[in-house]
Protein backbone atom coordinates (compact mmCIF):
# COMPACT_ATOMS: atom_id res chain seq x y z
CA UNK A 1 0.00 0.00 0.00
CA UNK A 2 3.21 2.37 0.74
CA UNK A 3 5.60 3.34 -1.40
CA UNK A 4 9.05 3.66 -0.29
CA UNK A 5 10.95 4.53 -2.81
CA UNK A 6 10.54 7.87 -4.90
CA UNK A 7 11.24 6.28 -8.42
CA UNK A 8 7.99 3.24 -7.01
CA UNK A 9 5.96 6.72 -7.61
CA UNK A 10 7.56 7.30 -11.06
CA UNK A 11 6.80 3.28 -11.85
CA UNK A 12 3.39 3.43 -10.70
CA UNK A 13 2.47 6.42 -13.34
CA UNK A 14 4.44 4.42 -16.24
CA UNK A 15 1.80 4.95 -19.03
CA UNK A 16 -0.40 7.26 -17.26
CA UNK A 17 -0.97 10.73 -18.33
CA UNK A 18 1.79 12.85 -16.36
CA UNK A 19 2.67 16.67 -15.66
CA UNK A 20 6.24 17.60 -15.70
CA UNK A 21 7.47 21.09 -14.75
CA UNK A 22 10.77 22.26 -15.56
CA UNK A 23 13.49 24.77 -14.19
CA UNK A 24 12.79 27.20 -16.82
CA UNK A 25 8.99 27.56 -15.96
CA UNK A 26 7.77 25.21 -18.79
CA UNK A 27 5.24 22.41 -18.55
CA UNK A 28 4.75 19.23 -20.56
CA UNK A 29 2.00 16.76 -20.22
CA UNK A 30 2.15 13.27 -21.94
CA UNK A 31 2.28 9.94 -21.39
CA UNK A 32 5.16 8.64 -19.12
CA UNK A 33 7.00 6.25 -21.49
CA UNK A 34 10.27 5.96 -19.70
CA UNK A 35 12.61 7.16 -17.22
CA UNK A 36 15.70 6.30 -14.89
CA UNK A 37 17.65 7.43 -11.95
CA UNK A 38 19.02 10.58 -13.57
CA UNK A 39 14.84 11.27 -14.10
CA UNK A 40 15.63 11.33 -17.74
CA UNK A 41 11.72 11.29 -19.26
CA UNK A 42 10.76 9.96 -22.25
CA UNK A 43 7.05 11.28 -22.63
CA UNK A 44 4.88 10.14 -25.64
CA UNK A 45 1.73 12.64 -27.45
CA UNK A 46 3.36 15.33 -25.63
CA UNK A 47 1.87 18.52 -25.46
CA UNK A 48 3.85 21.96 -24.00
CA UNK A 49 1.48 23.85 -21.87
CA UNK A 50 1.15 27.33 -21.01
CA UNK A 51 -1.23 28.89 -18.36
CA UNK A 52 -3.34 25.70 -18.68
CA UNK A 53 -3.45 26.25 -22.72
CA UNK A 54 -1.96 24.05 -24.99
CA UNK A 55 1.21 25.70 -26.99
CA UNK A 56 2.65 23.31 -28.96
CA UNK A 57 2.22 19.56 -29.77
CA UNK A 58 5.65 17.60 -29.07
CA UNK A 59 4.46 13.78 -30.18
CA UNK A 60 7.72 11.87 -28.67
CA UNK A 61 9.81 14.14 -26.11
CA UNK A 62 13.25 12.82 -23.93
CA UNK A 63 13.62 15.41 -21.28
CA UNK A 64 16.72 15.68 -19.70
CA UNK A 65 16.48 15.06 -16.00
CA UNK A 66 18.21 17.80 -14.65
CA UNK A 67 16.04 20.41 -16.04
CA UNK A 68 13.20 18.43 -13.65
CA UNK A 69 11.13 19.99 -10.93
CA UNK A 70 9.01 17.72 -10.08
CA UNK A 71 6.22 15.01 -12.08
CA UNK A 72 2.94 14.73 -11.48
CA UNK A 73 0.38 11.88 -11.65
CA UNK A 74 -2.70 12.75 -13.62
CA UNK A 75 -5.61 11.14 -12.45
CA UNK B 1 16.50 11.41 21.72
CA UNK B 2 19.53 12.34 19.63
CA UNK B 3 19.42 12.04 15.38
CA UNK B 4 22.95 11.60 14.41
CA UNK B 5 22.21 11.57 10.52
CA UNK B 6 20.11 13.73 8.64
CA UNK B 7 18.01 11.46 6.67
CA UNK B 8 16.90 10.11 9.98
CA UNK B 9 15.27 13.04 10.76
CA UNK B 10 13.16 12.56 7.49
CA UNK B 11 12.65 9.38 8.12
CA UNK B 12 11.11 10.54 11.73
CA UNK B 13 8.61 12.44 9.51
CA UNK B 14 7.81 9.80 6.66
CA UNK B 15 3.45 9.62 6.59
CA UNK B 16 3.60 12.92 8.04
CA UNK B 17 2.45 16.57 6.76
CA UNK B 18 5.93 18.37 5.41
CA UNK B 19 6.51 22.06 3.62
CA UNK B 20 8.94 21.46 1.04
CA UNK B 21 10.53 25.10 -0.08
CA UNK B 22 12.15 25.08 -3.56
CA UNK B 23 15.07 27.40 -4.82
CA UNK B 24 12.76 29.09 -7.04
CA UNK B 25 10.45 29.85 -4.05
CA UNK B 26 7.78 27.12 -4.20
CA UNK B 27 6.10 25.93 -1.20
CA UNK B 28 4.52 22.26 -1.77
CA UNK B 29 2.56 20.53 1.38
CA UNK B 30 1.90 17.15 1.75
CA UNK B 31 2.08 13.71 3.43
CA UNK B 32 5.89 12.65 2.81
CA UNK B 33 5.82 9.14 1.44
CA UNK B 34 9.12 8.81 0.02
CA UNK B 35 12.35 10.09 -0.17
CA UNK B 36 16.30 8.86 -1.46
CA UNK B 37 19.93 10.13 -0.93
CA UNK B 38 19.58 12.66 -3.57
CA UNK B 39 16.36 14.19 -1.41
CA UNK B 40 14.12 12.95 -4.42
CA UNK B 41 10.77 13.53 -2.38
CA UNK B 42 7.22 12.07 -3.12
CA UNK B 43 4.29 13.83 -1.68
CA UNK B 44 1.31 12.44 -1.41
CA UNK B 45 -2.15 14.84 -1.05
CA UNK B 46 0.15 17.85 -2.47
CA UNK B 47 -0.53 21.44 -2.68
CA UNK B 48 1.40 24.21 -3.86
CA UNK B 49 0.94 26.89 -1.54
CA UNK B 50 2.11 31.14 -2.23
CA UNK B 51 1.47 33.27 0.77
CA UNK B 52 -0.01 30.60 2.64
CA UNK B 53 -2.70 30.02 0.56
CA UNK B 54 -3.03 26.87 -1.80
CA UNK B 55 -2.79 27.95 -5.23
CA UNK B 56 -3.16 24.28 -6.55
CA UNK B 57 -3.68 20.65 -5.77
CA UNK B 58 -1.95 18.05 -6.97
CA UNK B 59 -1.89 14.74 -5.44
CA UNK B 60 1.00 12.51 -5.86
CA UNK B 61 4.10 14.39 -6.45
CA UNK B 62 7.78 13.38 -7.23
CA UNK B 63 10.01 16.29 -6.55
CA UNK B 64 13.49 16.31 -8.14
CA UNK B 65 15.70 16.34 -5.15
CA UNK B 66 18.44 19.37 -6.29
CA UNK B 67 15.40 21.49 -6.86
CA UNK B 68 14.73 21.90 -2.72
CA UNK B 69 16.26 23.94 -0.51
CA UNK B 70 14.34 22.32 2.88
CA UNK B 71 11.79 20.15 4.41
CA UNK B 72 10.42 21.00 7.80
CA UNK B 73 7.66 18.25 9.30
CA UNK B 74 4.36 20.04 10.31
CA UNK B 75 3.33 18.86 13.90
CA UNK C 1 6.30 -2.01 -28.37
CA UNK C 2 7.33 -0.27 -25.41
CA UNK C 3 10.36 1.94 -24.61
CA UNK C 4 11.77 1.24 -21.06
CA UNK C 5 14.57 3.21 -21.02
CA UNK C 6 15.16 6.86 -22.04
CA UNK C 7 17.99 6.37 -23.96
CA UNK C 8 16.20 4.13 -25.93
CA UNK C 9 14.21 6.94 -27.25
CA UNK C 10 16.97 8.55 -28.71
CA UNK C 11 18.71 5.16 -30.46
CA UNK C 12 14.88 5.29 -32.30
CA UNK C 13 15.41 8.53 -33.33
CA UNK C 14 19.23 8.02 -34.68
CA UNK C 15 19.47 9.45 -38.00
CA UNK C 16 16.14 11.47 -37.83
CA UNK C 17 15.64 14.55 -37.49
CA UNK C 18 14.93 15.80 -34.17
CA UNK C 19 15.18 19.12 -32.31
CA UNK C 20 17.02 19.87 -29.50
CA UNK C 21 16.52 22.93 -27.08
CA UNK C 22 18.69 24.08 -24.43
CA UNK C 23 18.73 25.86 -21.21
CA UNK C 24 19.65 29.23 -22.97
CA UNK C 25 16.68 28.89 -25.17
CA UNK C 26 17.97 28.59 -28.40
CA UNK C 27 16.83 25.47 -30.77
CA UNK C 28 18.84 23.51 -33.19
CA UNK C 29 17.32 21.27 -35.80
CA UNK C 30 19.41 18.66 -37.39
CA UNK C 31 19.97 14.41 -37.96
CA UNK C 32 21.00 12.59 -34.63
CA UNK C 33 24.17 11.45 -35.25
CA UNK C 34 25.19 10.04 -32.16
CA UNK C 35 24.77 10.72 -28.01
CA UNK C 36 26.33 9.46 -24.81
CA UNK C 37 25.06 8.72 -21.23
CA UNK C 38 25.63 12.52 -20.51
CA UNK C 39 23.31 12.94 -23.04
CA UNK C 40 26.39 14.48 -25.23
CA UNK C 41 24.99 15.10 -28.72
CA UNK C 42 25.91 15.23 -32.13
CA UNK C 43 23.80 17.02 -35.36
CA UNK C 44 24.14 16.60 -38.88
CA UNK C 45 22.60 19.03 -41.01
CA UNK C 46 22.17 20.90 -38.08
CA UNK C 47 20.43 25.05 -37.93
CA UNK C 48 19.52 27.10 -35.73
CA UNK C 49 15.95 28.13 -35.31
CA UNK C 50 14.53 31.32 -33.85
CA UNK C 51 10.75 31.88 -33.98
CA UNK C 52 10.38 29.30 -36.12
CA UNK C 53 12.61 30.73 -38.78
CA UNK C 54 16.10 29.20 -39.54
CA UNK C 55 18.98 31.76 -38.27
CA UNK C 56 22.16 30.18 -39.25
CA UNK C 57 23.87 27.10 -40.74
CA UNK C 58 25.67 24.72 -38.45
CA UNK C 59 26.55 21.71 -40.58
CA UNK C 60 28.12 19.24 -37.87
CA UNK C 61 27.50 19.89 -34.44
CA UNK C 62 28.35 18.84 -31.01
CA UNK C 63 26.22 19.99 -28.36
CA UNK C 64 27.53 18.88 -24.69
CA UNK C 65 24.58 17.30 -22.90
CA UNK C 66 24.66 19.23 -19.53
CA UNK C 67 23.10 22.42 -22.00
CA UNK C 68 19.99 20.33 -23.33
CA UNK C 69 16.48 20.87 -22.02
CA UNK C 70 14.85 18.35 -24.33
CA UNK C 71 15.48 16.32 -27.77
CA UNK C 72 12.31 15.85 -29.52
CA UNK C 73 12.31 13.56 -32.74
CA UNK C 74 10.45 15.13 -35.88
CA UNK C 75 8.07 12.60 -37.91
CA UNK D 1 44.14 22.14 20.37
CA UNK D 2 43.67 22.79 16.14
CA UNK D 3 40.91 21.43 14.07
CA UNK D 4 42.33 19.62 10.93
CA UNK D 5 39.18 18.81 8.58
CA UNK D 6 36.16 20.83 7.98
CA UNK D 7 33.65 18.47 9.38
CA UNK D 8 35.29 18.36 13.09
CA UNK D 9 34.26 21.95 13.20
CA UNK D 10 31.30 20.96 12.58
CA UNK D 11 31.37 18.11 14.92
CA UNK D 12 32.39 20.56 17.59
CA UNK D 13 28.87 22.61 16.76
CA UNK D 14 26.23 19.68 17.14
CA UNK D 15 23.68 20.63 19.72
CA UNK D 16 24.81 24.15 19.63
CA UNK D 17 23.26 27.24 18.22
CA UNK D 18 24.20 27.77 14.98
CA UNK D 19 23.58 30.11 12.00
CA UNK D 20 23.07 28.41 8.64
CA UNK D 21 23.33 30.93 5.61
CA UNK D 22 22.07 29.79 2.32
CA UNK D 23 22.80 30.87 -1.35
CA UNK D 24 18.82 32.37 -2.18
CA UNK D 25 20.25 35.06 1.22
CA UNK D 26 17.97 33.37 3.27
CA UNK D 27 19.32 32.90 7.30
CA UNK D 28 18.23 30.19 9.76
CA UNK D 29 19.37 30.09 13.84
CA UNK D 30 18.81 26.72 14.99
CA UNK D 31 20.68 23.78 17.15
CA UNK D 32 22.59 21.30 14.88
CA UNK D 33 20.76 18.22 14.99
CA UNK D 34 22.89 16.47 12.44
CA UNK D 35 25.16 16.90 9.31
CA UNK D 36 26.62 14.74 6.62
CA UNK D 37 29.60 14.46 3.85
CA UNK D 38 27.16 16.68 1.15
CA UNK D 39 26.51 18.94 4.52
CA UNK D 40 23.05 18.07 4.87
CA UNK D 41 22.24 19.72 7.56
CA UNK D 42 19.32 18.97 10.58
CA UNK D 43 18.38 22.28 12.83
CA UNK D 44 15.86 22.17 15.86
CA UNK D 45 13.82 24.80 16.83
CA UNK D 46 15.20 26.54 14.07
CA UNK D 47 14.14 30.05 12.72
CA UNK D 48 14.16 31.86 9.84
CA UNK D 49 15.97 35.84 10.61
CA UNK D 50 15.51 38.45 8.25
CA UNK D 51 17.62 41.65 9.09
CA UNK D 52 18.41 40.15 12.83
CA UNK D 53 14.69 39.44 13.16
CA UNK D 54 12.45 36.43 13.30
CA UNK D 55 10.28 35.70 10.03
CA UNK D 56 8.86 32.62 11.45
CA UNK D 57 9.47 29.43 13.69
CA UNK D 58 10.01 26.01 11.95
CA UNK D 59 10.54 23.74 14.70
CA UNK D 60 12.72 20.81 12.86
CA UNK D 61 14.30 21.77 9.56
CA UNK D 62 16.24 19.44 6.75
CA UNK D 63 18.17 21.94 4.88
CA UNK D 64 19.64 20.16 1.47
CA UNK D 65 23.30 20.52 1.72
CA UNK D 66 24.13 22.28 -1.68
CA UNK D 67 21.98 25.35 -0.80
CA UNK D 68 24.42 26.31 2.03
CA UNK D 69 27.09 28.85 2.10
CA UNK D 70 28.47 29.07 5.36
CA UNK D 71 27.11 27.36 9.16
CA UNK D 72 28.75 29.57 11.97
CA UNK D 73 27.97 28.18 15.56
CA UNK D 74 27.25 30.96 18.18
CA UNK D 75 29.27 30.91 20.96
CA UNK E 1 30.28 6.57 -42.69
CA UNK E 2 28.43 7.10 -39.32
CA UNK E 3 30.07 8.44 -36.06
CA UNK E 4 28.37 6.51 -33.43
CA UNK E 5 29.40 8.37 -30.41
CA UNK E 6 29.42 12.10 -30.03
CA UNK E 7 33.55 11.56 -28.81
CA UNK E 8 34.06 10.51 -32.21
CA UNK E 9 32.62 13.65 -34.00
CA UNK E 10 35.37 15.83 -32.35
CA UNK E 11 38.11 13.92 -32.77
CA UNK E 12 37.34 13.63 -36.33
CA UNK E 13 37.56 17.92 -35.62
CA UNK E 14 40.87 17.85 -34.82
CA UNK E 15 43.75 19.50 -36.14
CA UNK E 16 40.43 21.66 -37.58
CA UNK E 17 39.24 25.30 -37.33
CA UNK E 18 36.30 25.27 -34.86
CA UNK E 19 33.59 27.32 -33.39
CA UNK E 20 33.47 27.23 -29.29
CA UNK E 21 30.15 29.08 -28.22
CA UNK E 22 29.79 29.06 -24.69
CA UNK E 23 27.41 29.60 -21.75
CA UNK E 24 28.45 33.14 -21.42
CA UNK E 25 27.41 33.88 -25.03
CA UNK E 26 31.13 33.88 -25.78
CA UNK E 27 32.69 32.39 -29.28
CA UNK E 28 35.83 31.09 -29.59
CA UNK E 29 37.53 30.17 -32.79
CA UNK E 30 40.59 28.08 -32.92
CA UNK E 31 42.31 24.82 -33.95
CA UNK E 32 40.90 21.80 -31.66
CA UNK E 33 43.84 20.52 -30.46
CA UNK E 34 42.98 18.59 -27.45
CA UNK E 35 39.93 17.82 -25.45
CA UNK E 36 38.78 14.85 -22.90
CA UNK E 37 35.54 13.60 -21.66
CA UNK E 38 34.70 16.92 -19.64
CA UNK E 39 34.79 18.68 -23.17
CA UNK E 40 38.12 20.35 -21.50
CA UNK E 41 39.14 21.74 -24.49
CA UNK E 42 42.47 23.37 -25.74
CA UNK E 43 42.53 25.51 -28.76
CA UNK E 44 45.28 27.08 -30.80
CA UNK E 45 45.38 30.34 -32.82
CA UNK E 46 42.24 31.45 -30.99
CA UNK E 47 40.35 34.45 -31.10
CA UNK E 48 37.05 35.76 -29.53
CA UNK E 49 34.57 36.92 -31.79
CA UNK E 50 31.88 39.23 -31.25
CA UNK E 51 28.61 39.56 -34.03
CA UNK E 52 31.14 37.99 -36.52
CA UNK E 53 33.96 40.59 -35.41
CA UNK E 54 37.45 39.38 -33.79
CA UNK E 55 37.48 41.03 -30.20
CA UNK E 56 40.92 39.51 -29.29
CA UNK E 57 44.18 37.24 -30.35
CA UNK E 58 44.00 34.95 -27.73
CA UNK E 59 46.77 31.97 -29.14
CA UNK E 60 46.76 28.73 -27.22
CA UNK E 61 43.66 28.62 -25.12
CA UNK E 62 42.51 26.11 -22.31
CA UNK E 63 38.51 26.59 -21.86
CA UNK E 64 36.65 24.27 -19.33
CA UNK E 65 34.16 22.20 -20.26
CA UNK E 66 31.41 22.86 -18.73
CA UNK E 67 31.32 26.17 -19.57
CA UNK E 68 30.70 25.25 -23.21
CA UNK E 69 27.53 24.94 -25.24
CA UNK E 70 28.53 23.63 -28.23
CA UNK E 71 31.45 22.93 -30.69
CA UNK E 72 31.13 23.31 -34.60
CA UNK E 73 33.44 22.18 -37.12
CA UNK E 74 34.26 24.49 -39.65
CA UNK E 75 34.93 22.89 -43.11
CA UNK F 1 60.71 25.69 -3.45
CA UNK F 2 57.78 25.09 -5.81
CA UNK F 3 54.25 23.54 -5.11
CA UNK F 4 52.98 21.38 -7.13
CA UNK F 5 49.49 20.38 -6.49
CA UNK F 6 47.29 23.47 -5.46
CA UNK F 7 45.66 21.91 -2.51
CA UNK F 8 49.88 22.74 -1.19
CA UNK F 9 49.13 25.92 -1.61
CA UNK F 10 46.27 25.39 0.88
CA UNK F 11 48.35 23.58 3.32
CA UNK F 12 50.97 26.33 3.48
CA UNK F 13 48.31 28.93 4.38
CA UNK F 14 47.36 26.85 7.74
CA UNK F 15 46.85 28.84 10.33
CA UNK F 16 47.77 32.01 8.66
CA UNK F 17 45.34 34.67 7.34
CA UNK F 18 43.50 34.39 4.52
CA UNK F 19 40.65 36.26 2.27
CA UNK F 20 38.13 34.31 1.06
CA UNK F 21 35.87 35.63 -1.60
CA UNK F 22 32.61 33.93 -2.49
CA UNK F 23 30.42 33.67 -5.88
CA UNK F 24 27.78 35.79 -4.50
CA UNK F 25 30.51 38.61 -3.83
CA UNK F 26 30.81 37.95 -0.28
CA UNK F 27 34.34 37.94 1.30
CA UNK F 28 35.59 36.40 4.21
CA UNK F 29 38.81 36.98 5.87
CA UNK F 30 40.15 34.88 8.82
CA UNK F 31 42.40 32.24 9.76
CA UNK F 32 42.56 29.21 7.99
CA UNK F 33 42.14 26.41 9.90
CA UNK F 34 40.97 23.42 7.64
CA UNK F 35 40.16 22.65 4.09
CA UNK F 36 39.18 19.07 2.31
CA UNK F 37 39.01 18.44 -1.49
CA UNK F 38 35.71 19.81 -1.99
CA UNK F 39 37.51 22.91 -0.73
CA UNK F 40 35.00 23.47 2.41
CA UNK F 41 36.75 25.55 4.42
CA UNK F 42 37.22 26.13 8.13
CA UNK F 43 38.12 29.96 9.57
CA UNK F 44 38.62 31.25 12.90
CA UNK F 45 38.27 34.93 14.07
CA UNK F 46 36.44 35.58 10.94
CA UNK F 47 35.01 38.37 9.92
CA UNK F 48 32.84 39.58 6.48
CA UNK F 49 34.14 42.19 5.18
CA UNK F 50 32.50 44.83 2.22
CA UNK F 51 34.56 47.16 0.76
CA UNK F 52 37.30 47.46 3.09
CA UNK F 53 35.29 47.31 6.02
CA UNK F 54 34.15 44.76 8.31
CA UNK F 55 30.51 43.87 7.91
CA UNK F 56 30.14 41.30 10.95
CA UNK F 57 32.35 39.38 13.52
CA UNK F 58 31.66 35.30 12.90
CA UNK F 59 33.95 34.11 14.82
CA UNK F 60 34.78 30.33 13.27
CA UNK F 61 33.21 29.59 10.44
CA UNK F 62 32.29 26.90 8.32
CA UNK F 63 31.83 27.87 4.17
CA UNK F 64 30.77 25.10 1.56
CA UNK F 65 33.59 24.46 -1.09
CA UNK F 66 30.97 25.31 -3.91
CA UNK F 67 30.60 28.74 -3.01
CA UNK F 68 34.66 29.93 -3.09
CA UNK F 69 35.73 31.90 -6.13
CA UNK F 70 38.99 32.00 -4.24
CA UNK F 71 41.05 31.97 -1.06
CA UNK F 72 44.10 34.08 -0.95
CA UNK F 73 47.08 34.16 1.57
CA UNK F 74 47.51 37.50 3.11
CA UNK F 75 51.35 37.72 4.06
CA UNK G 1 54.81 19.01 -31.80
CA UNK G 2 50.74 18.19 -30.92
CA UNK G 3 49.21 18.12 -27.44
CA UNK G 4 47.02 15.43 -26.93
CA UNK G 5 45.23 15.99 -24.04
CA UNK G 6 44.12 19.16 -22.46
CA UNK G 7 45.67 18.99 -19.73
CA UNK G 8 49.06 19.16 -21.31
CA UNK G 9 48.30 22.70 -22.27
CA UNK G 10 48.21 23.51 -18.57
CA UNK G 11 51.68 21.45 -17.86
CA UNK G 12 53.26 23.42 -20.84
CA UNK G 13 52.63 26.62 -19.25
CA UNK G 14 53.75 25.80 -15.74
CA UNK G 15 55.75 28.89 -14.27
CA UNK G 16 54.58 30.54 -16.85
CA UNK G 17 52.54 34.37 -16.76
CA UNK G 18 49.15 32.71 -17.84
CA UNK G 19 45.46 34.78 -18.05
CA UNK G 20 42.83 33.71 -16.05
CA UNK G 21 38.87 34.30 -16.93
CA UNK G 22 36.18 33.39 -14.35
CA UNK G 23 32.62 33.10 -14.93
CA UNK G 24 31.60 36.22 -12.87
CA UNK G 25 33.63 37.98 -15.50
CA UNK G 26 36.46 38.51 -13.48
CA UNK G 27 40.12 38.46 -14.74
CA UNK G 28 43.31 37.09 -13.13
CA UNK G 29 47.05 36.97 -14.26
CA UNK G 30 49.56 35.46 -12.86
CA UNK G 31 52.80 32.90 -12.94
CA UNK G 32 50.74 29.25 -13.12
CA UNK G 33 52.31 27.42 -10.11
CA UNK G 34 49.73 24.28 -10.10
CA UNK G 35 46.38 22.81 -11.13
CA UNK G 36 44.55 19.79 -10.79
CA UNK G 37 42.28 17.67 -12.63
CA UNK G 38 39.00 19.78 -11.11
CA UNK G 39 41.21 22.75 -12.66
CA UNK G 40 41.46 24.41 -9.60
CA UNK G 41 44.51 26.49 -9.81
CA UNK G 42 47.25 28.58 -8.08
CA UNK G 43 49.05 31.67 -9.77
CA UNK G 44 51.58 33.53 -7.72
CA UNK G 45 52.47 37.05 -8.14
CA UNK G 46 48.45 37.16 -9.12
CA UNK G 47 46.96 40.33 -9.91
CA UNK G 48 42.87 41.32 -10.75
CA UNK G 49 42.41 43.08 -13.75
CA UNK G 50 39.75 45.25 -14.96
CA UNK G 51 39.46 46.63 -18.82
CA UNK G 52 43.57 45.99 -18.95
CA UNK G 53 43.98 47.77 -15.84
CA UNK G 54 45.03 46.36 -12.58
CA UNK G 55 42.48 46.57 -9.86
CA UNK G 56 44.21 44.60 -7.24
CA UNK G 57 47.72 42.72 -6.38
CA UNK G 58 47.00 39.28 -4.69
CA UNK G 59 50.63 37.74 -4.63
CA UNK G 60 49.62 33.98 -3.98
CA UNK G 61 45.89 32.82 -5.12
CA UNK G 62 43.97 29.57 -5.07
CA UNK G 63 41.73 29.14 -7.53
CA UNK G 64 38.49 26.99 -7.26
CA UNK G 65 38.18 25.15 -10.74
CA UNK G 66 34.57 25.31 -11.32
CA UNK G 67 35.25 29.32 -11.24
CA UNK G 68 36.86 29.17 -14.20
CA UNK G 69 36.04 30.44 -17.79
CA UNK G 70 39.32 29.54 -19.47
CA UNK G 71 43.35 29.88 -19.11
CA UNK G 72 45.56 31.10 -21.54
CA UNK G 73 49.16 31.11 -21.76
CA UNK G 74 50.96 34.51 -22.52
CA UNK G 75 54.20 33.97 -24.84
Amino acid sequence: METSRPLDALNNARNKRVIVELKNGKQFIGNLVAFDIHINTVLDNAEERENGETKRQLGKLFIRGDTIIFIAPQD
